[in-house]
């Protein structure tokens, strides 16, 4: 079969694809927050990104500072964690880490009759107040952050909202989005382990954890 | 704040999922290939996978046809690997294997000019022909497939061809679909880890790995 491929080097792959999004945007993105939605377009080759992400006043501000201070992420998704750029991590020395296998969040999830994403904020919160918590999958995730944090338990330097689905999902992002905490999240159904890997690793080249290529 | 809640049990907001994607369906899904469009749609919220899935016509057979012999599964992404649900492969003693981390890939692909991706295509042609080949990233690993595959040098049982983005992705995903090879493959730009993952589980669950939940 005879197909036209594009003969750009890998390496310069993504800096042609950055182009390409660029150039079939519709929508109006501020620069400042355009690599953390280009990425996240980037991931999913859907451009309803580009109008459901919403961003806290400070989210940007405090994430880039997050980062720069060392501070680690929790996520509730190992897909999600898989994503993650570790060089870029190991820039600023961050750990990213998952509970989500953990023995004692399973034990903890049965005996609260909770599921092991609210269990695993628990334990993020026992580990440390300092952090930023990633969520690319359970809504019950946000909500449990949600709890701690009007109960005053946490105060997370971000919180990424990204779960997807039908069930409680738009539900808890808006939770989160009445807080006066900084996030970004995705409004709507529409998120995921990808999504969310895409906003911490935007964040991290932001901060300057690798070359932005665009 | 006060938001409402679906207060459904963890383990039935999964079958409550299924119902709504069932409920607001647009177009019509052949029952047998349901359980994968609608586990894709879960795993995205993007309603246009009931339009862009392709299916070779003996896909289904062979997928778990290969499943039930335990051949194993070669993906090009990590994230993919850490979707694939375990427990299911355990099931079927299946392995699944990412090599994309691999020191010797990374040397290839130096040494060759070419991807991690299509050096992780030769590296698993090495480890044994009879395998199922996921990609949900790197179109450079479909080109390398169809490459070798027309060379006679290989013949997956199945290749699932879910890479996401601009440039090459839509063609490479063309040239699997000239093959005559049991593929399953989200045409266009839209795939990703993340639906390759849920395409692969979607497929154990249907071989018998676990229960369907709808």
């Amino acid at each position: 079969m005879k197909i036209q491929l594009d003969q750009s080097l890998p390496e310069d792959i993504e800096k042609r694809s950055f182009e390409i999004i660029e150039s079939e945007l519709k929508t109006y993105i501020p620069e400042d927050i355009k690599p953390i939605v280009k990425r996240v377009i980037h991931t999913t080759a859907d451009f309803s990104y580009a109008e459901n992400m919403r961003f806290s006043p400070e989210a940007l501000e405090a994430a880039v500072k997050a980062v720069k201070g060392g501070v680690n992420i929790f996520t509730d998704t190992n897909m999600a964690l898989a994503g993650i750029n570790k060089k870029a991590l190991s820039v600023f020395g961050i750990e990213a880490k998952c509970f989500m296998s953990d023995e004692d969040v399973a034990r903890a999830a049965r005996e609260n009759k909770t599921t092991r994403a609210a269990a695993s904020v628990d334990k993020a919160a026992i580990e440390g107040k300092d952090f930023i918590y990633v969520v690319g999958n359970a809504p019950t995730a946000l909500i449990r952050l949600y709890e701690l944090i009007t109960e005053e338990k946490i105060k997370p330097r971000l919180i990424v909202g990204a779960p997807v689905g039908f069930v409680n999902v738009v539900e808890s992002k808006e939770l989160i989005m009445s807080l006066n905490v900084p996030y970004i999240v995705c409004a709507g159904r529409k998120g995921g382990s990808n999504v969310a890997a895409a906003i911490v690793n935007a964040i991290l080249y932001m901060a300057g954890g690798r070359k932005q290529n665009f």
